[in-house]
């Protein structure tokens, strides 16, 4: 590991469980059976021990939608042409995409960042900071330089510091890479140690012919790329893609603020194990929105060592499951602030 | 089945199919890969289909929880005294309880009924609706008579016309009633012919030796009773509540003004089959919101037809579970109202 990343994981530091303490003893006080509110309460102690308050705040909210291309996409493995990259990307800023609609509902803002698309993009709104024009193909080589990996992991350790001197303190990841299912795949493949038979799914929804083709793309990626499993920068840096690798700067870098970041699908939680990786104390900042529909999601969340509060079969990233669960943790926080205790209320105790 | 209520079935109409095909071809034209949100769009197809709307509108929002006591407390079935049904009536009246807390949280208006807390309540927010102060012990003779029974779910139906007539279109079941897992549990044995090992579980929280006595005591009310499983009014007045009456009602009152219910945990799924079995195109104006903890609710939502779109491990009641759902159903609706189609973007397709 670099020097730089090296202090980037000293800087993220365990929950604080005093707090934790004084939330769950908070709980216990309210008018309901112990425990009987599930993963609100869990969200609230872990809140609580993120922000070392027994009733946190949350300020400004973000969705951060990284956009990147691959250049394994040439092995034909996504049912969408690779130019739909850069077209939704300028969706995403002109605000009519799913993530737009669904952050205006829960109060949260879209920061679309061109990470690496292969093209030349400008819209007011994007944030361009693109560290490369796509991955190379991923079977032919690796898809990137580890310097590369790690220069896209700092713009997300930036773009988080950046937001949180604005007021933001709740992130959800999102994402947008035609392809970026064949990575994620791959990541999981090799740093879970797991058969692309697991691993592999339809995507955007190819059929049953592209998907064997699909797998036996990364089983060929991984066989020639050789990737050295319990080294998480080589692994980003040979099957990863420029959106994943800076997920997991974004996902560092919320840990490092010590707030919370909530992952949304496959290609978000791939980012996840790579972060849980390099910093395991990383995994105590996340909480994870739902189980998608794309094969291998169970997995890799169980290999992150997160439980998804949604169930709703969905498989179109962007950050879209991640805005779901917005209202659930602010929820989870209002039912610290504003529940009655059993002294409070007069209600007699079990 | 009486005569006034298969005039009540009759009332309640399929879905219109017509709007559901306009709402599923506007949701293949938005810039996502076509089912890709998954029950997001499940849910916006099934309101076009309730309103016969394409883009449906949500007007007021209200979860109506139904209170109750129930005799075979006395048998020692639960972990809190039965003095707590009418303890938290008054907390749902003054605002400090997880419902209440939700309810501001999503927009709604708590609606708390007293239907049979066996005990005088007063509070000017409490709608009193009394059938009776309480079921009788169901391991002794029938919980309540068949007219009580239909008393309670016409005590739901018109709640609800009420409801709908002052502006509210979307609703959410929730109880209180101390015993009242008990009751859903017998209902379930017996209406999906299931065993008391996989329908009774702890409820509020009770430990492995009462959970053994409540199963026993769910098998000797069974036997003593012999409920006509092909009767619903039959079962759910020998080994029924008041309050589960109440939400069959609600239910099928929701169903005649072709409007959506969300249904709460294993009590108010406990309604929701009982609702089915009496009138099963009510089934469509259901949305199942969480999976509770309770062992037989994964079950229960199955013998209704349900899939929840929540995995909160909660199993607290109130409504506080359906209430989680209400931002993920104005979501699927935004969806269909605000989302870019792929000519209006000038995106490619697969």
């Amino acid at each position: 590991m670099s020097k730089s990343l090296h202090s980037i994981v000293s800087a993220i530091k365990p929950l604080d469980l005093e707090a934790i303490e004084a939330a769950s003893h908070h709980l216990d006080q309210l008018t309901k059976p112990p425990g009987s509110l599930g993963k609100l309460e869990d969200v609230a102690k872990q809140l609580a021990g993120m922000s070392g308050k027994t009733i946190p705040e949350i300020g400004k909210k973000a969705v951060i939608v990284m956009a990147a291309d691959h250049g394994v996409c040439e092995e034909g493995v996504s049912a969408f042409p690779a130019e739909v990259t850069q077209q939704m990307v300028l969706n995403f800023c002109s605000g009519g995409a799913a993530v737009n609609v669904l952050a205006r509902h829960t109060g949260a803002d879209v920061i679309c960042v061109d990470i690496g698309v292969n093209a030349d993009i400008e819209h007011e709104l994007l944030y361009s900071r693109k560290v490369r024009k796509g991955t190379n193909n991923m079977a032919k080589g690796p898809a990137m330089s580890e310097d590369e990996a790690l220069q896209a992991i700092y713009v997300g350790i930036e773009l988080v510091d950046e937001l949180y001197a604005k007021g933001y303190t709740l992130f959800a990841t999102g994402e947008m890479g035609i392809g970026n299912t064949t990575a994620s795949s791959a990541l999981l493949t090799v740093l879970a140690d797991e058969e692309v038979v697991a691993t592999v799914g339809r995507g955007t929804g190819i059929d049953d012919q592209r998907l064997l083709h699909k797998q036996a793309v990364i089983e060929r990626a991984i066989a020639l790329n050789a990737p050295d499993k319990t080294n998480p920068i080589d692994v980003l840096a040979k099957m990863g893609g420029l959106e994943i690798a800076g997920l997991t700067g974004v996902i560092l870098g919320a840990a490092i603020h010590r707030c919370p970041v909530v992952i949304d699908g496959f290609i978000s939680s791939a980012a996840a194990l790579v972060a849980s990786r390099i910093a395991p104390h990383s995994v105590s900042y996340m909480i994870a929105s739902h189980q998608s529909q794309e094969r291998g999601h169970e997995r890799l969340l169980k290999a992150v060592g997160l439980s998804p509060m949604l169930q709703m079969d969905m498989r179109l990233g962007e950050g879209t499951g991640a805005l779901l669960a917005f209202p659930i943790i602010e929820a989870a926080i209002k039912i610290m602030k504003e529940m009655a205790t059993f002294a409070s209320a007069g209600i007699s105790q079990s």
